[in-house]
C-alpha cells in the first residue's frame, strides 16, 4: 500500500469494488529488473494487466511486449509500441491472427508444435521463431500444467524443420511457473534449454536467443526473495550453462511488474454464522472469484488483506464473494483470520492485486459490473 | 442441437466462438415445467442467462424472476417484469441495494442470517422474507458448498425475529445443488423444511411458502431423468411431508430452462503432441475456461461435443482453451475422445451451453473478446 494509493482512496472514495494501481510502482519494478538484469530485454506480459496506461508508460521506458492474441497486438500498437518490439508469445494462434500480426510488422513468434510451425511458415514467412520446451517445475504457486511446450527431442526436430520451412530458428523459451519461489528452478530449466542449443549447433543451427519467460513473483501472503536474488539466480544459471558465450536474453515479467502496484478496495457486505455450534464467521465481500479474484481458484494465490480494525483480536473466517454461485468462495481452508470487531460496511484492502484481476473479471456475472480500475 | 440452430450456423456462419440460443427450446422447457408442476410458481434464475431476449419472452409467458443483484432487478424491470414478480434471492445484499430494490417495488427477499434480516427490516420494511436453510446434498454435479443457508434451529429463531422486526415471515427456501440428478434429495430437503413449518407453527407463525430452489439439470454427458420425474419427485416430497395442507410453492429453474437451448460453436485452433512417447493429442479450441466455459472448473460440467468427423475412429484428447494461462484446460481427466482425423480449422459444437456461459465470460482476458451470443 503506497502513500499515493492510500491518499487516492481517502480523497476520492471510489465506489467498491475497485482496484487502484500506482504507476510509480510499476515503473520502479521495471527499472529494478533493468538494473539487476541489464543483459535481458524485458517483454512485458500484457495479459497480466492490459491497461493502456501501463502499456504507454512501459513504451516510454523502452520495454518490449509479450502478447497473447491479436487483440493484444492492437492494444500495444495503439499505445505506441513498435511492431518489432512485440513477441507473439502464445503457442496457440489462429492462422488468420498470425497473418494479421505479420501484416502489422510482428516478426517474432512462439510455437511448440509442428502444426503451429506450419501455420507460421505460411502466414509469417521468414520470421524469427522460438520453440517453447516443456517444464514441470515445482515451487510455483499458480499451477503449471503440461499445456505449453514440447519435449526437448521434439523441439530439436521442430527447430530444424523451421529452417527447412524458411523460418529463422531463433531460440528457445520455457516458463518455470508463475509465482515461482524456488530459485533453483531456473538452473534446471536453463540447463535443459542449453542442451538444445548444443544439439542444434551440431545440426548446423546457431540459436541466438534464450527466452527465460516469467515466473518472478509478487508479494502475497508468504515472503518472497528480492528481485536481485532472482536476477542472480538467472545469471548464475546462464553463465553456468553457457559460459561467456551468452545468447541474447529475453524475460517476460507480468505479475512481478504490476502485481504489487495494485490495491483492491472491497466492502464487507455480510458477516454471519451458519449455526449456533460453529465458531467460524463467514465474511462476504463485494468482490469474489468471478469479479476479478479468479486466482483464488483452489486457494492458489493467497492475498494479504487489511481491515480498518487490524491490531484487534482476530478469529477464523471463511471469505466469500457476493454472487449466488456456491463456488464463489475465496478462502475456506487457507486459515484466514480477521478482527472479531469487523463490521458490515467496513472497507477491506486486498494487496498486490495489480496483476490478473481486472481482465479476469466476468462481463456481468449475477448482474455485477466488471471490476473498475484506476491508474494513478 | 435443434434444426433452427443448425440452419442458423450454416446460413449465417458467425465468427467463432459464439453461442446460439433457440428461444423455442426455452419456451418449451418453461411450458413443460408449468405442465408438470402446475402448483409451483416459476421464478427464472436470471443469473443462468441474463439475456434480455430470454427475460422478455418469459415475461410474456407469465414467469416470475429470481434475481441476484440490483443489476438484475433493473434488467427484469426494463424488460417488462413487474416488481411483484421479482424475488431478490441472494442472501448477500448491500443495504443500499436492498433500499434500491424496495424503492422499485420488490417485496420478496431471501436471507439466512441475523445481519441480513436487520438490513431488510431497515430498508425493506414489512416485506415478505424467506429464510434459506443449509443443505449438504449429494448427487449434484456443480459443487454445493456451505456458502448459503443456516441450520434449522437458527432459521427458526430468525423467522421469529423477522416478525418482531415487523417483517412478514413468509417461508423457507433450500437448494439441493445445481445439476442435481439424485431425485431422492428433494424428499430429504422438503422433510427438513417441513420440520421448520411445524416448529414455527408452534411459535404462532404460519409460514405460507416453500421455495424449492433450482437444481433441475440440463443434459450434459450423462443421461438425466425427464422433467416429469423431477416434478413427480417434488410433488411426492411435498405431499409426503405436508399432506393436503400444501403451502404455496416456488421453483427457481435456471439451467433446466436455458441450458439445453444453447449450442456453442468453436474452432479447433491447434492439435499437437507433447513428445514422441505420448499418444494423447492436445486439442486447443478458441474458447476456454475464461471465455465462457467456467463450469469446466475441476471438470465439473462435462459438455457433449460434436465434431464434423463424428463416426470415424476416435482417440483420447486433452481439451484446452486458447489463452496463455496454464490453468485454461477444459478436460484432461474426464476421458474425452475425438476423431483421429480431426483437423485444425474444424468447427466443433459444444451442446447444452445456454446456461452459465455468456455471463461467466471474462471481459478481455488475454485480449480475447467476451463470448458472443445469438438468440433466435
Amino acid at each position: 500500500m503506497t502513500a499515493k494509493i492510500a491518499r487516492f482512496l481517502e480523497e476520492v472514495r471510489p465506489a467498491t469494488p475497485c482496484v487502484v494501481v500506482d504507476l510509480d510502482v510499476v515503473r520502479d519494478n521495471y527499472m529494478g529488473l533493468r538494473h539487476w538484469l541489464p543483459l535481458a530485454q524485458v517483454y512485458y506480459a500484457v495479459k497480466a494487466n492490459p491497461a493502456p496506461e501501463i502499456i504507454r508508460m512501459l513504451v516510454g521506458l523502452g520495454s518490449s511486449f509479450d502478447v497473447a492474441s491479436r487483440g493484444e497486438v492492437d492494444l500495444c500498437l495503439e499505445n505506441g509500441a513498435r511492431a518489432d518490439n512485440i513477441s507473439f508469445g502464445n503457442t496457440i494462434k489462429k492462422q488468420s491472427d498470425i497473418a494479421y500480426a505479420y501484416s502489422k510488422g510482428v516478426r517474432l513468434y512462439a510455437f511448440d508444435s509442428e502444426a503451429e510451425l506450419e501455420k507460421l511458415a505460411e502466414s509469417a514467412p521468414g520470421s524469427r521463431v522460438f520453440c517453447r520446451i516443456l517444464m514441470t517445475c515445482d515451487g510455483a504457486e499458480w499451477p503449471l500444467s503440461r499445456k505449453f511446450g514440447c519435449e526437448i527431442e521434439m523441439a530439436k526436430d521442430l527447430l530444424v524443420k523451421a529452417r527447412e520451412l524458411g523460418m529463422d530458428p531463433y531460440g528457445v523459451s520455457f516458463h518455470v511457473g508463475s509465482q515461482q519461489t524456488d530459485l533453483n528452478q531456473w538452473d534446471i530449466a536453463v540447463g535443459k534449454a542449453a542442451m538444445l542449443f548444443t544439439a542444434l549447433n551440431e545440426a548446423g543451427i546457431d540459436l541466438k536467443m534464450m527466452n527465460l519467460g516469467g515466473g518472478f513473483p509478487a508479494k502475497y501472503r508468504t515472503d518472497i526473495p528480492a528481485v536481485e536474488r532472482y536476477a542472480d539466480a538467472v545469471m548464475h544459471a546462464m553463465t553456468n550453462h553457457f559460459g561467456n558465450a551468452l545468447p541474447a536474453m529475453i524475460i517476460e515479467p507480468g505479475r512481478s511488474l504490476v502485481g504489487d502496484a495494485g490495491v483492491l478496495e472491497a466492502e464487507v457486505v455480510l458477516i454471519s454464522k451458519k449455526s449456533y455450534d460453529e465458531d467460524v464467521r463467514w465474511v462476504y465481500l463485494d468482490i469474489g472469484k468471478f469479479g476479478g479474484l479468479a486466482e483464488t481458484m483452489d486457494e492458489a494465490i493467497k492475498y494479504r488483506i487489511q481491515t480498518p480494525r487490524d491490531g484487534e483480536e482476530t478469529a477464523p473466517v471463511v471469505l466469500a464473494g457476493p454472487t449466488c454461485d456456491s463456488a464463489d468462495i475465496l478462502y475456506e481452508k487457507a486459515g484466514y483470520e480477521m478482527p472479531v470487531t469487523l463490521k458490515v460496511g467496513d472497507k477491506v484492502r486486498i494487496l498486490s492485486t495489480g496483476a490478473y484481476t481486472t481482465s479476469y473479471s466476468a462481463v456481468n456475472f449475477n448482474g455485477f459490473a466488471p471490476l473498475k480500475a484506476y491508474f494513478i
